[in-house]
């Protein structure tokens, strides 16, 4: 398939995406845009592995050189970069009956807005290197391993005890369904994969489950495609496939000797 | 000096914060809104190294257990954490004219909320992984080192791109001074102690001058105190002290070593 070379779409909302957490995010909440309002968009698929994100066309776009991105060509083809500032951005100009946001004056926006920082700043980056360290660099490297997985337990803690009976992350009562978890979500879904056992944060898990289930969010988690990554796709592989098993426990062995190398305990927030 | 041990303010805006590159974003926005608008506040500062900021008390402000929070005793004690959601919630609520800030429903609000995200999940918690590696890590981690000096080098020519014939990040025209740069400031005030030489980014150093011009802005950035970790402090000490200058001349040999050891080489985006 040849990679994309500038925008398609002429109306509607155009996003610039790839399978990882921080695409997710956006095409989650694209999709369950559509089904509230019907709102319209496009999706395009950028090979980070390609670094189609580095072409002229695309970081005119988003400067960083980053996806998710995303064009609104029916607001004279305004461009938004960052997960953060694109949720908001299609709340504001999308969603106003307040569906899965709050009213910017209200103190429920700011709460969600702060754990959507907290995510923004903390998980990501912080599960991100989790993953670099725990998988991808090429060099095995225990200390960066065990201070970034658990640095990621420590953020999973603290939302676990967020969630402590309610629903979703922000809103009154038990919480509303918004842009606070879905800014989150791609991360949790992939949180097996970085070395995270999901049966230690029941409330993330309990709500993991709740917010999977919801069919707009489902599809907005399989654009581009359906990860291999994703939690239960990795649980299946391994219940199946005898060498990624025996994969997965070797790196799990390498976790473990770098958390009791360096002293690693898991403390509740 | 004794650790605070609760909130100390009936009104006004109740800082707590430490003298970091997070911390001095927020007290940084106060000192600007008490010149422009006589707004008060009220800060504590909060010995991260004593971990105050795992006390029950404050976990109860800042769930993350991080500086800096506010709380706002004008609006019943609502507590806010994480940077971005403290200067966005100030500016809505007591920035009325819009002098650091710009109206919610304008597309300029979105660009300052875009780059307020880039340094909220980019040149922030990538900066401080570069502090880690490249100085305080009790383990010389050459990969880490390169990585993390490499990856803000990067970000810091995405941020001189941005400032081409630009004054300030945000805004209509060469821009205005407003929470998106406030949200920067800290980082940029420490880029020598990290490794980063501003002289290669002519655009960020000539808007980092401009900034801590600014008696506001010049107060904000010493509280707590004054940071011997800022780029004229330590150019100042490295100047003053042989012993401090041999130190910087070995950390940044490690640092060459490490980059040269990986093949980094910096391009401009």
């Amino acid at each position: 398939m040849s990679e994309p070379t500038g925008l398609i779409a002429k109306s509607g909302i155009e996003l610039l995406t790839f399978g990882t957490p921080n695409g997710f995010k956006v095409s989650v909440l694209l999709e369950e845009l559509k089904e509230a309002y019907g709102k319209d968009f496009t999706w395009q698929s950028i090979n980070i592995m390609k670094n189609t994100q580095k072409e002229p066309w695309f970081t005119a776009i988003s400067p960083n050189g980053r996806i998710p991105a995303i064009v609104d060509h029916d607001r004279n083809d305004f461009a938004v970069f960052e997960g953060l500032s694109i949720l908001t951005y299609l709340t504001r100009h999308y969603d106003p009956e307040h569906r899965f946001s709050f009213p910017v004056d209200s103190d429920d926006y700011s709460v969600a807005e702060q754990w959507m920082a907290w995510q923004h700043g903390g998980l990501g980056p912080m599960q991100g290197q989790a993953n670099l360290f725990f998988l991808f660099a090429k060099e095995k490297i225990p200390y960066g391993a065990q201070r970034y997985v658990g640095e990621s337990e420590r953020l999973y803690g603290v939302l676990d005890k967020r969630l402590e009976g309610r629903d979703f992350v922000a809103g009154p009562g038990k919480g509303k369904y918004s842009i606070a978890d879905m800014s989150m979500i791609g991360w949790v879904s992939i949180a097996t994969l970085s070395g995270i056992d999901l049966k230690q944060f029941p409330n993330v898990q309990a709500w993991y489950e709740r917010i999977v289930a919801r069919p707009a969010t489902a599809r907005g988690l399989a654009i581009p495609s359906a990860s291999s990554f994703r939690n239960e796709a990795l649980a299946k592989t391994r219940a199946e496939d005898p060498e990624a098993k025996k994969k997965a426990d070797e790196n799990q062995k390498f976790l473990d000797d770098a958390k009791k190398q360096y002293g690693y305990k898991y403390s509740s927030p």
